[in-house]
């Protein structure tokens, strides 16, 4: 029997469980409740009773399974260690010694946006490039760094923390990020931003769009009316993609990577939003890395899982 | 016997030779011409003819050298392929291995700015970190990323070329940057760059300031006048590191470096300098990288040859 190896993907509200073989495949996944009762202390219990379970159902013993991944919605550490999981209410500790220890398995941990670029490398939108930055652009905008085909955790685990990039001018800035500064490229760089973005160009324009008429608009409305030309949210969608690619146009010339990939539900608008972004980048990067390859995610939600299995393949 | 290394960093003008023990010591160094006619292709044989003469003349045989490391002025792959070399006359061809051949040696090679940062952070100003970036504030504005106590080379050759960061703003741009967009870091945080900001501080502003009497400003005018409270130069000086500061905060929150080393001929200013940089990087940065380490380097020129040595010792 060939060995398999476990992604857990932990987020605020559920757990994330996979089954993998060891090259990439997802032979199955299920979800648990995120128990974040008494800071979190059922969680990896949970998570390793679910483990355990799912080893006996299917008659793998310790020998079968090449280890167990985990993300985790917090700063880590090369070696494990949780710095902070305000989410889950917990401090610092070894994550990955811990349920070590509960499973008899190895086990090894990442910051989630990190183990979920690790995923669309290996079997997602980076696939083939050793070297891929990945920007997620959902609620908030996270991102995650690979080099040589493993991720940069950087010495706090706050390497790939591309949504605080400090981007938008003061006199532009739209209130205050939830880190506390002003202009963090999230601010204008996802699902949020686009909305900001665009309730400001409604309000403080008068600009011909359709948009006006939205009680709400959602970041969806000005994408969809962006991609069918609407004057107000093209602008919408130049500006938000102007930062990110004089940000990623920073990231080219810092890291310069083969590849950006960009996920996130932002970027169910598909190629035209690759397009508008590359575009931009390319009118801002240094000329040596104007043929970085742009590239839309295709893990969705189970990246974080892929990318926790691959942890323990490392 | 112990053995021995070379570094050899070859620049627009000289090429600069050292001997090194493996831990670091510089035993000896000197410097031949670069001879760049004829497309460049005398340097490798004068490189080699030196090396050998050395060798010669201190009884050193191929056993005694570890072997040979390059920086070369140009971007440069992992596998030691120069890309280009305008400086000195040299299209695409692997520098490493051409030099081995001639030497019968080990060589690896490297950009000289990427080589400089492994020298400052092996010997220098970040010894003791395995995770660097360097800032180079000479008359442009190089860097380096070393990661891990490697260079991070990029798939280009591209990585580390901090100067080429995109930072200001089309409104505020002084002028075309020699890679051909306007905006880059290079333009405002170099030695031109503030002699340019503080020609522009006199003659755009009635700001006082002792600048206004020099008939022509140098870098080392403003930085002195700076320290020594002159408003004017203060400004200029808070101006240019206002921008080092903001894409030194966004290379933070990318690659979560333990430590920035600055150095350069504008880094003679000390640690003036680096307290303002610190402040403007500290405002602008993701609160969890906040307390990112700031030293100058410390190995002046020699810095290029004691990183190429290091090299060959990986």
């Amino acid at each position: 029997m060939s060995k398999i190896c476990f992604g857990v993907d932990i987020g605020g509200t559920t757990v994330k469980i996979g089954i993998l073989s060891t090259e990439g495949q997802i032979l199955d996944k299920w979800e648990i409740k995120t128990r974040t009762e008494d800071g979190g202390k059922y969680i990896l219990d949970d998570i390793a009773a679910s483990v355990k379970k799912a080893m006996g159902d299917r008659g793998f013993g310790a020998e079968d399974v090449v280890g167990v991944g985990l993300g985790v919605p917090g700063p880590v550490t090369e070696d494990g260690t949780v710095l902070m999981c305000v989410n889950l209410g917990w401090g610092i500790f070894n994550v990955a010694e811990e349920l070590s220890k509960k499973l008899g398995l190895p086990v090894k941990a990442g910051n989630d946006a990190n183990v979920a670029a690790l995923g669309e490398q290996w079997q997602g939108g980076g696939k083939g490039h050793e070297d891929m930055v990945m920007v997620t652009l959902g609620t908030g905008c996270g991102g995650g760094i690979i080099l040589g085909g493993k991720i940069l955790a950087g010495v706090c685990g706050a390497a790939g923390e591309i949504g605080h990039i400090n981007i938008v001018a003061e006199k532009d800035a739209i209130g205050t990020c939830g880190c506390g500064n002003r202009g963090c490229l999230e601010q204008v760089a996802s699902a949020t931003g686009v909305v900001k973005l665009a309730n400001r160009m409604v309000k403080e324009t008068d600009k011909e769009t359709s948009l006006r008429k939205l009680s709400r608009i959602t970041a969806k409305d000005v994408l969809d009316a962006a991609k069918a030309g609407d004057d107000g949210a093209k602008e919408v969608v130049e500006t938000m993609a102007c930062y990110l690619g004089t940000a990623l146009a920073a990231i080219g010339a810092v890291v310069n990577p083969e590849i950006f990939v960009i996920g996130g539900g932002v970027s169910k608008a598909g190629q035209y939003l690759i397009d508008v972004i590359r575009e931009k980048y390319r009118a801002k990067c240094f000329h040596a890395v104007k043929n970085t390859e742009f590239a839309l995610a295709t893990l969705g939600n189970d990246a974080g899982m892929v990318g926790a299995a691959r942890l323990v393949l490392n």
